[in-house]
């Protein structure tokens, strides 16, 4: 089969790899219909993180069954189904819980597996891992670009909401205007946030930020963009959801943040070892942190229940539409910040 | 009046200075009959913080209203009071929320008002800031001592297990045995935990967090405590109590914690800067990071019902008792650790 395979950084490649087979009874293999190009995917794709040569990526797989291991009982072929960007048991101590991303048994996608930005994929644990989008929605196209996001940014978003605090009337504060960002914005309105500050330094994503909820956008940077969060929110809102993920960013969430207030963030703290965390600015405000990976697992059921009941749409963070093919192109744009996020066909061109 | 003077490292004088004075219609002036020396002054008197050399020293004062302003309501000459380390006024929005460390008219001890280690204090915003101890009790030096450490460290380790999340049934891991920590063992005990751990490197201490209610301890450093904490919880509880106030202490606390666990944290996190903060611990599991200065004021009126009641004591952790002359011999004795915390009686020696 095809799929993309990262060679170094700005070198990711198109190539024909092993297809993955079913190896455990609760296996199942699954042919990508629809996937996406990740801005976590940015941080080996600009060199600022690690990654093996020869590595498979993608890790946002929606498809088709294609087959199953003889113990997996909640989905068959030729069912449609996503999964998240962590593969979980769905039984252990912490997929009951609901924090998936520490499941006892989890697996992630790349490696045997397959990367989700390839033709099939392997999910372990099919029933913890895979979300079956019932018969009736399961070829509407627009539907299923709305359900993608449930496999990560929206999963992320609606977690630095949750992890932030964020109920029914919070005024509340968004740091960053990526995927993860406006997904954080739909996410507070969905939770019922009165006042939803979306903080950025795009014009044109600050401007999606407003369609998708937000009542204020502060178009700034670094003290200019705290100071102007802070006076819209009567010198600091109780909530703020970091949705960035660089030492920067999160600095500056705990600087919004007032006094009491909790800093939801589920961005990996880039930077952080070189420029450090203001524990200080934590600490004399008494401002907690939450939050981490995100358990976009846990999160999967109700927030498709909204997209399939019509009142969630994260579709429009996917601003760009490629082929295979085009995936190497599609992280360019991504990285160039042309697109929000890339949405990718893998059985296309 | 005579006090206690900060002259640099290990320089700790008592001189005579001025006597404060009502200044403001809101103001008390407190003859203070017992106070402490608190394991954060360790900080400078180790040369390990900035501090103004001739700067009045102690923040735990206990004593008798000498005069008040026209404006006091809450207390009046002859009247027994303790006040946290910090003054509030008791109606900004802060303090209201339970937060009287972020009060917006707040106070420090030490400067014009007086340090805590000397014969006489202002205490500003008086209404809020001291707390009157009934009649009845007022005399009673056992049920002073007891009460003491409401002043400081039992409102701290109480701020620490309510910020870890501490409840009915819990597991939870103290890290630290000095006073803090050991205080920290009586919170979690009063609310409730059924299971604490604490964790330290003095047999003596470790003995009293036993009595103080500790189910095992932990006497060993490093890995080998954070392993022997994870084997008694089950592989790390859900609630850590970082009673330290150290960046080696903090990122064994985040090792401790279960994944989606909180901790909570009391101590100015001295070295994180140089160290690092383990934020990626926090994030890969999920665990909170929830805490800071704590506002002792808000937990004095429930904490002191308990000691006044009989069911609250932590009184053994003023392990010596000195007059004003043996402060700068206090502050060797808490540095050499041969006391865990001391208390100073002012107007003797």
């Amino acid at each position: 089969m095809r799929a993309a395979i990262y060679h170094g950084p700005e070198d990711i490649r198109i190539e024909d790899v092993p297809r993955p087979e079913i190896e455990s009874p609760t296996d199942a293999i699954v042919r990508v219909t629809h996937t996406a190009i990740c801005g976590s995917d940015l941080w080996f794709y600009r060199g600022d993180s690690d990654r093996d040569t020869g590595s498979a990526v993608g890790h946002e797989p929606m498809g088709i069954v294609e087959s199953v291991g003889d113990d997996v009982r909640s989905v068959a072929p030729g069912d449609r189904v996503f999964a998240p960007f962590k593969m979980s048991c769905g039984f252990c101590e912490f997929c009951r819980k609901g924090l998936h991303t520490s499941c006892v048994n989890g697996d992630s996608w790349g490696g045997d597996n397959g990367g989700a930005q390839g033709e099939y994929v392997r999910a372990r644990h099919a029933d913890g891992t895979l979300v079956r989008i019932p018969d009736r929605h399961a070829d509407d196209e627009d539907t299923l670009r709305a359900v993608l996001p449930l496999t990560d940014v929206m999963g992320t978003g609606h977690h630095a909401a949750v992890s932030a605090g964020v109920g029914p009337g919070s005024s509340c504060v968004v740091v960053g205007d990526g995927a993860v960002g406006l997904c954080g914005v739909l996410a507070a309105r969905r939770l019922g946030a009165e006042r939803i500050v979306a903080v950025g330094h795009h014009r044109d994503r600050l401007d999606l930020a407003a369609e998708f909820g937000a009542t204020d956008t502060v178009c700034a940077r670094g003290e200019t963009a705290i100071e102007r969060a802070r006076e819209l929110t009567d010198g600091g809102p109780n909530h703020v959801l970091e949705c960035v993920g660089a030492a920067s960013a999160m600095n500056a969430a705990i600087e919004i943040c007032r006094d009491g207030g909790t800093v939801g963030y589920v961005g990996v703290p880039h930077g952080v070892e070189r420029e450090g965390l203001d524990v200080f600015g934590l600490f004399g405000g008494n401002v907690a942190l939450r939050g981490g990976i995100a358990p976009v697992r846990a999160y999967a059921d109700e927030l498709l229940a909204d997209v399939l009941g019509g009142t969630l749409d994260p579709s429009p963070v996917l601003t760009d539409t490629v082929g295979l093919g085009g995936v190497p192109e599609g992280y360019r744009a991504m990285s160039d910040r042309e697109a929000i996020k890339v949405l990718v066909t893998p059985h296309d061109g």
